[in-house]
């Protein structure tokens, strides 16, 4: 099979903005020419969760006819906030078939031009049936997965909020990102509660943004920064969390992060950078478990210990992640893989932490759907 | 790059149903049973339209989840009516990359689950916001495709009004049709206007359904029915129909067919079968002229002279197309290639044809997104 590259990547200033999607996607893809000339994208997949928030489905056209592109290939793809890796994982699978030897990623999401309760609703379409007409919103269900970790592990309310605590600190560095402001452990333990345990800022922000990615073939490569996808790997769950062995397991972020160790030939232990998808604070805990950074039940232990701010063990969403660096849902997964562009090219600034191989974990639903990537030098 | 095969497919029965799409899938997953084993399956693609109908948008997972295959790769593809086309091209590249041996594609449209007003908005979001802001709905945009045509080319009312004739006397051999119900052209002429030049009986029917079909390597292919897929294309157009030189030129289509055509190194003339997405009469017309089967503006003449009935030059849409086999939207573009699997298997009854080589087209918006595949024995 081919071997596939990252070679470019874009985003928009992340944020409540006044701009429509189709502005956003245009501020995305201005900072992509820097490096891609989009007249060799060959395919385009836009990832973009809801319907709802823009009263509009067809994204992939409209990207396409945005950006001149048309009548190419173009189409969504989604599976919540995992749509923006799953249309980098498009693009992946799009160029190694050979069906494209260029394939743009798009990730859209303009959350704002709803209200609040809008987002509650059109977010709960990605629960189980039986959930939603429990009326359990998607926060209450991360609170039942916290209250349990907390009980099984002996993890605390101050161990979630050191999550936010560093998230919020990587962003001060992140012109992009939608909050740069310190916050400390106090502040967010005193936070509005949004589904005890889960306080607001223990939450990511509802944000508009647009971010995108462009991999390529080899040939298609030469001559453009080159950074290597050792792996592209998706799993599922079960829709409910009702329905599994253990709460607080996430078996998708497993599985998906087993099958891209495998793709990959690596270890975690060589991982240095991670983007991760820290929708509540609880979820990076998971995570670290998960991607085999800690052993099960002591993820907690990892960032109380600060080993995974800069310069820790491994460099955990250095770009604020989804609580700082803010959560356009259908964005996110590929502003996890451009701020892996950046640090793994040297353009990350101050927040920089030379890395030669990082991961990036995006997950839909309450981890119903997990998509793992692995890059490398 | 590899072999891709069909190797089975299944639908449920299509109409008003009273069932959940979770049943539904079940349905369909019976009958593709009698193919497939479905441990064999790697991924899962799933086209679906809309979230509102059933306030739901992880489909991926949940069928996943249905069919017990978590933890497998799964979500969801769309661009409205085109998704169930597009499911399938997805599981197209993934095998084709490697990344499957064996890829399950889901179309899925519950509608009846929402009033018929719903539906109407729902399917408003696959138009551009300048054409929803004018308050104009997908039947109005053809209306406006179809007195364009008849001003252009001396087309007729009545022209449109026989594809509705014979696709639904088609219909009458496909036990799993929506309508099992011949119609005269003076019933159709006096059917209630929908957007004039445009009446119900021109028009597909708001359908629920399920249809799924698997896409394998060549080797996974051994022991199976085993249809080859020649070509599989998308294609691209503007969003609005205001933006297109010729109201009555499907360029998406014309542009995904042109490909497909590369790809088969076959002609138009070579095909005997075609399943098309006459979502509304004119649109099939249209189609026969993009699919290179008449000339540009003499599409209509087709149709008069009965050369695309069960017996003619091309038989189209045997079984009965959106029209009156009926028109779950995610679920209509695997609907075709079900009908394509069942003839060129000879598993299709009375209305069997025959044939060797067979194109489906499947489109979304208003033909702003053309997905075209073509098979062969």
């Amino acid at each position: 099979m081919r071997d596939v590259y990252l070679i470019g990547a874009g985003m928009s200033k992340i944020g409540k903005r006044e701009e429509t999607s189709r502005e956003l996607v245009i501020e995305a893809a201005k900072e992509l020419m820097n490096y891609v000339d989009l007249k060799s994208v060959d395919a385009v997949y836009v990832g973009v969760q809801s319907e709802t928030y823009e009263h509009q489905i067809m994204y992939g056209t409209m990207v396409a006819e945005i950006l001149g592109l048309t009548p190419k290939e173009a189409y969504r793809v989604e599976a919540c906030a995992a749509a923006g890796a799953l249309a980098f994982r498009n693009a992946v699978l799009a160029v190694k078939s050979g069906e494209a030897e260029v394939a743009l990623a798009v990730g859209v999401e303009k959350m704002s031009a709803v209200g609040t309760e809008n987002v509650t609703d059109a977010l709960m379409a990605a629960s189980d049936f039986i959930d939603q007409y429990s009326g359990i919103t998607i926060p209450a269900h991360y609170a039942l997965v916290a209250r349990r970790y907390m009980y099984q592990y002996g993890a605390t309310e101050e161990d979630f909020c050191l999550v936010a605590v560093k998230n919020h600190k990587h962003a001060l560095d992140n012109p992009k990102a939608h909050f740069q402001r310190a916050i400390t452990v106090e502040e967010c333990l005193r936070s509005k509660p949004v589904a005890t345990p889960i306080k607001l800022l223990d939450s990511a922000p509802i944000s508009d943004g647009v971010a995108v990615a462009v991999v390529a073939s080899r040939e298609a490569a030469k001559g453009h920064d080159k950074i290597r996808i050792l792996a592209s790997a998706v799993a599922t769950d079960t829709l409910s969390v009702s329905q599994r062995e253990d709460l607080t397991w996430p078996t998708a972020i497993w599985e998906a992060a087993q099958k891209a160790y495998r793709q990959a030939k690596i270890e975690p232990s060589q991982i240095k950078l991670a983007e991760v998808h820290d929708a509540f604070t609880i979820n990076e805990v998971l995570i670290y478990e998960a991607l085999g950074f800690a052993k099960r039940g002591e993820g907690y232990k990892l960032i109380r210990e600060g080993q995974t701010y800069i310069g820790g063990k491994v460099a955990v969403n250095t770009s604020g992640g989804l609580k700082a660096r803010g959560h356009p849902i259908g964005a996110t997964g590929l502003a996890q893989i451009y701020e892996i562009f950046l640090q793994l090219t040297n353009r990350a600034g101050k927040r920089n932490v030379n890395a030669d191989i990082a991961i990036a974990v995006n997950e839909g639903g309450v981890n119903s759907t997990a998509v793992v990537h692995i890059f490398s030098l």
